[in-house]
Formats: C-alpha cells, sequence, structure tokens
C-alpha cells in the first residue's frame, strides 16, 4: 500500500501553537496579568434567538414520529437553498438558481472538497499572505502554486498580471488574514482574466456579510462574466456565529463549463458520493438566520463586531500606525510600528500591554512585518486593549 | 483549466431512480394500491429522548454568553470521545486511545475522504455485490478496482485467496447489501492477509449495532493483529437513528504505520485541513445515545428493526426461499422465486403483492437473482408484507 508522499510536503503551520506557547510561558512568570485575546479567528456572541428557536423546534420534530428526517437531499433542503437564492437576491441583486446552490456543513470543508473535480495538473493561485487552507490543500494534491504578493503597493489586492499562468485562482475577498476588500473594478478585471485564460474563481465570500461599502461586491456574481468562471464558498460562522454550529454554502452556477462539461454536475457527483447533507435541525436554524426576524438578530451581531472594529482602526489611525481592514471585515491588518518584525511586536505587545494579536508572518512572507487584530471579542476588552496600546505607544 | 477526467469513468447509478419510475409508472396505472416499502435503506424511527433532550438543551446553551461553543476540536470533543472509547470496551472489548477516534458527519463522508491520505497507485479490493460509495470514490481518483464474488457458495463472505492483489480492501461487515457477517475465523485470515501483504483494511462497521451473535465481532479490534492494518468506519446513523442527524466516528489505531508513517496522523492531518468538526449539539446528542438512558433507547429501537428482520427472515424460510441476513442486520437478502431475474421479480412483487424491493442487481452483477428487503418499516406494514408475500407465493 502506498500512502500519498504529497502529504509530506505540507508545511507544519506553528502559528497557533506557538502563540499559545508564547502566551503560557509569559503567564508562568506573571501570572496575574489581565490578558485581552485581540488575535482570536473565532465569533464570540451566543447564537441569535431566531437560530436557537429553531434548532429545538427542529430537534423536538426529530423525537416524533410525523416530524422525523431521515437522509435529507445531499445538496441541502429545498427551503434552505430557497433562503439563501433569496438572501442573495436582497443583499446582491444575484439571482441563483436553486440547483446551483450546495449547502454543506462549512465553507473550509467545500474549499478542500472541491478540488476533487479538478486534474492535479493545474497551476494555482493564492495570495500571500494566505488564509493557509488554500495552500495546505493544494499541497495535499501535489499541485504546482503560484504567489500573489499582496502589499501596501498594491492596497494589499493583488491583480492578474500579463504573463500569469493561473488555471485555479483564490480569491478571498472581505480577506482573511488583510481585511482588504475588492471592489467591483479590481474584480472586474480577475473575471475578465479567468474567461480570457479558461481559469476558474474559487471565490472565498466567508465575510461578505461585513461589507458596509457599496462599491464592495458581497458576491462575484454582481461582475458581469462571473457566471461562467467563478465558484463561490460562503458560510454562516461568521455571519451567524455559526462556527461551532456548521453550516455553509457554495454556489456553482450552470454556466460554469469546462471541457464540455458542467462543474456543477461534477460537483454534484462528488457530493452525492462523499457527503450526506447536514444535520435537518441545523439547516432549520440557517434558514431561520437568513431571513425575517433572524436576519434582524445576525445583523446585530455583525454591527457589534463592526463597531469593534472601528474602535481598533480609530485607534491605528491616531497613532498613525498604516493599516488595512477594519471597515468592510472584521481584520484590521496593521504594520508593526518601529519597522519591528511580527513576532517581535507581538512579544512587546504582550508584555508590555498583555495584549495578544496574530503575527503576520504566519500567513506568508508578504506577512513580516504586520500583526492580525481581530473585533470577535467584548465592547469592553476591545476598549480596554485599545487603551493600553494608546498609553504604550503615544507619542509625547 | 484541466478536470478530473476519471469522474468520465463513474458508472451512473439507476437503481434507486429507476425504482421511483417504476412504481410511478404502476400507481399511475393502479392509484388505489396500498404499496408497503420494504426496500428503504433508511430508518424510520424518530430520535430516541435521551437524544432529544440533549440537543435541545445543548441548542439552548448555545444560545448563551457562557454556553456559547465556537469552533471545536476538528477530531470531536472529548466527552464524546471518550464515550465512544467506553463504548467499544462494552460491546467489544476493545480498548481505544482518544487520539484513535475522529468524529464526523458521517461513515459516507470519511469512507469517502480517507482516500485523500493514499497514493493513487494502489489497487483496491471491494466485494461484488457492493455498496456503490466504495466503487464510485475510488474510480473518481484513477484507482484499479478488483471485485471479490459474494455467493451462496462462499455464504456471500469473500475471503483472501492465493495471489490476490490488493492493497486496500474494503469488508463491510454486517454487510449491504447482503446482510451477511463475517465471523472471527474469517475475519482472521482477512487480518492475515492484510498484515502480511501490507494492505490496508477499511472496515465499515455502520450495522454493529445488530450483531446478536458472540462469534461475530462488532469490531475488526476484536481480531488480533487488526491494529497494524485496519481503519475501521462507524456510524450513528442505524445505531442511533442519526441518518438526518449526522454524525459518525473512524478509527485510525496508532500501530497502523505504512511507508514509516502514522496514517492516524495524516487523517489528523486530512481533517483539521479540510473539516470543520461535527456541531456541539449533534455530538451532545451523540454520546447521549452511546451511555446510560440513551443506550437503552437506541437497544429497544435496534430491537424493533431486529424483530421485523425476524418476521421477514421467518417468511423466507417457510417459503423455502434462500437468504442471508436477517439475523445480525437489518438487510435480507434473499434469492428470487422460480430463478427469476432481480427487475423481473421487483415487477412482480410491486403488481401483485405492492410491495417494493431493491433488485440486486443494482449492487453488482453477482446480486442478479436476488433482492434485498430491510427492516426499517413499523412492524404493522412488515407483517402485513410478508402475509400478501406468503398469500402469493405459497404452494397448495
Amino acid at each position: 500500500m502506498k500512502i500519498n508522499k504529497n502529504y509530506q510536503n505540507i508545511e507544519e503551520t506553528y502559528l497557533f501553537s506557538e502563540v499559545a506557547e508564547r502566551v503560557r510561558k509569559f503567564m508562568a512568570q506573571d501570572g496575574s496579568a489581565s490578558l485581552i485575546k485581540m488575535g482570536i479567528g473565532d465569533v464570540t456572541r451566543p447564537l441569535c434567538k431566531s437560530a436557537v428557536d429553531a434548532l429545538i423546534k427542529a430537534s423536538e420534530e426529530m423525537g416524533t414520529e410525523s416530524g422525523f428526517h431521515g437522509y435529507g437531499p445531499e445538496q441541502g433542503y429545498e427551503f434552505l437553498r430557497d433562503t439563501i437564492a433569496d438572501y442573495y437576491q436582497e443583499t446582491s441583486g444575484v439571482k441563483l438558481f436553486s440547483d446551483e446552490i450546495f449547502v454543506s456543513d462549512g465553507a473550509k470543508s467545500d474549499l478542500g472538497n472541491i478540488l476533487d473535480i479538478f486534474d492535479q495538473d493545474n497551476i494555482v493561485a493564492v495570495t500571500d499572505p494566505v488564509y493557509p487552507v488554500y495552500v495546505d490543500t493544494n499541497v495535499m494534491a501535489g499541485r504546482k502554486i503560484v504567489k500573489l504578493t499582496a502589499t501596501a503597493d498594491n492596497d494589499f489586492l493583488p491583480m492578474p498580471y500579463p504573463g500569469l499562468q493561473a488555471d485555479i485562482i483564490y480569491l478571498c475577498s472581505p480577506n482573511n488574514p488583510t481585511g482588504a476588500a475588492y471592489d467591483r473594478t479590481r474584480l472586474e478585471q480577475w473575471v475578465k482574466f479567468a474567461n480570457a485564460n479558461g481559469s476558474v474563481i474559487l471565490f472565498d465570500a466567508a465575510y461578505e456579510s461585513f461589507i458596509s461599502d457599496p462599491e464592495v461586491p458581497r458576491s462575484i456574481y454582481e461582475i458581469e462574466g462571473a457566471r461562467s468562471c467563478a465558484i463561490e464558498f460562503c458560510s454562516l460562522s461568521k455571519t451567524a456565529g455559526f462556527t461551532g454550529t456548521r453550516c455553509g454554502y457554495t454556489i456553482v452556477p450552470g454556466g460554469l463549463v469546462r471541457d464540455g462539461i458542467q462543474l456543477r454536475k461534477m460537483w454534484l457527483r462528488r457530493q452525492t458520493t462523499k457527503f450526506n447533507g447536514v444535520a435537518y435541525p441545523v439547516q432549520k436554524a440557517a434558514a431561520a438566520c437568513l431571513k425575517d426576524q433572524g436576519l434582524a438578530e445576525i445583523r446585530e451581531n455583525i454591527a457589534y463586531y463592526k463597531e469593534n472594529a472601528r474602535i481598533i482602526a480609530d485607534t491605528f489611525t491616531e497613532l498613525k500606525w498604516p493599516f488595512t481592514g477594519g471597515v468592510n471585515s472584521p481584520y484590521i491588518w496593521v504594520r508593526c510600528p518601529k519597522s519591528m518584525k511580527s513576532w517581535a511586536f507581538f512579544d512587546e505587545l504582550l508584555a508590555k500591554a498583555n495584549v495578544i494579536c496574530t503575527p503576520g508572518s504566519g500567513f506568508g512572507e508578504c506577512g513580516e512585518g504586520y500583526v492580525r487584530f481581530t473585533s470577535f471579542n467584548t465592547r469592553d476588552n476591545t476598549i480596554e486593549a485599545m487603551r493600553r496600546i494608546k498609553e504604550l505607544y503615544s507619542e509625547g
């Protein structure tokens, strides 16, 4: 039996374990320090009432003869796919057909599993810094990877360039980790490139609900031509606090055809063969979040995080630290002061302000000299963390 | 961009759509017929009270600041993995370590996804008849497949033979579709073969909870040597009626090493990269089913289905129709009377008894001349279906 040797080429990510280790060491010296975690990539607010009510109601149904649900459709229940279609129509003006929508247990699963339908012999383009899953999943499959540099020079929004060879292109907008978001004009150029070259864009829209700028598309399908070149991944994780409830959705438009075959049909085949759908109560809860009262409730939570982001962004503006994100995103990507390297600044912030951030160098070479802050904390903690940072770094 | 061309080699499975189509046509002619579905592969009894209570309690927690759960461990919560370890200890006497247990959204997902860790260049052995997922997932990856014939001659339990070349071996016991189950002696031979040849057995134990014969192992790890050659897949789908609630688990023993690498570590890498764990309320419900009161409740449901299976098996014994299964399995695999072919018997049964079964030929060439009955129906329907069959086929 031969193992998949490509696994030996995956670089171990020590980022979060190293963060934990340094925090542990620090606390061993100064156990009384009141730490504030500003690097956290997970939501903190509870599920909204509509979601909880729907979960409970569906769970009760599952205990009755008449309300019990066994195997559901692998692609997701019609009631949820219709709700997602309505959500797209309302938030993006995008019209989707029900058979283009695939419900899953989360965007991370789909972003990895979608690669099943592509040949090993494809060149993959990712940005640097990058969400590591895009890289690792392709290394596992033995694909060649090219990196697109995201720096202050291009507003952290890499663009296609003459001579770029890329069959599969990952775009995450609003971006994790940088918080930068593609506007309409820039996204049009990517769609044009993909259609001209027969590439496929894998568009990670996990943070779309944080967008408030009307110039920033919430769905790539707002761009003309995207239906023939893009697959979109989205999730209720950040939109509705579903990181522990697990529900996402992937859009594969009917117009996306390669080698004469609808990718929608290939993905359907993959999902019906290797997946059995999402729990009925979870689908009910997801549907409850994306309409009516539930939508109002999740928007309240998003507004809460966005206000935290504003407080962080305002602090960095005051300190004159260059940063991106914080407006259409829960993430703020900030240049370390005094030309410090990512880990040096991390250590200083931990030691002197007892604030934990995420070192940008952990997301790729271009992340060196940056750190990531997130808005997933309480208002009080966010204000206190920023007070400490201002106290420490304000001049005069 | 190049698509995965292997997808073009997957044979379309028309089995269940063809069943539905023939039923539709029949009902269009005789709309008043009272059909009984005896081919159904899905559970029908509601979730047990302990599961529903746990789902509701965990859902309520998710709506509170203090009880909210965000991202959980990809491998599953410790509380569920510990419960699964205890369940193994109690039902099989098998001792598992917590880090060998991987919680997932179901056995079907894991049976497909596990192939990620194997090279394309492996020979795969499946039985004929076969659960189609084993074949399709390997065709998608372009692997060579050999078929092991399961007929009355070998009690529907294929065995290794001299010269057999197989790197990856699928064994499903108790079997879907035949209901046949490997006893200890036979399973020992497979473990011996795998260890001697460096093969890996993928052991699908989804129906283990239906086993009552002490000579039939509920886990392959009851066999000495299995920890160095077998991965076991199990699920709460049939054990606890979780087909619509979605929770399974996969065991990759620490002793399973190939090319100097622990497969457990590769699978952990796969899961942390392409999966984000199972919903917290679902894991709570699963844990509730596998211990104490919950275990008593799910066993009541299994006993209900097993009594249905006995009623079906007794009918075929009375009719002198050769069959397998029905004792350690919810499935009964029966030879069609009068040497009929699978579809001919299906049609006759539909037309004359208004009973629906599943044609065996849909599971592989060796399934021709057989049909599958299942015990996933109400007691009344099962009794009535058997009454009609006896009336139709009893001699004299």
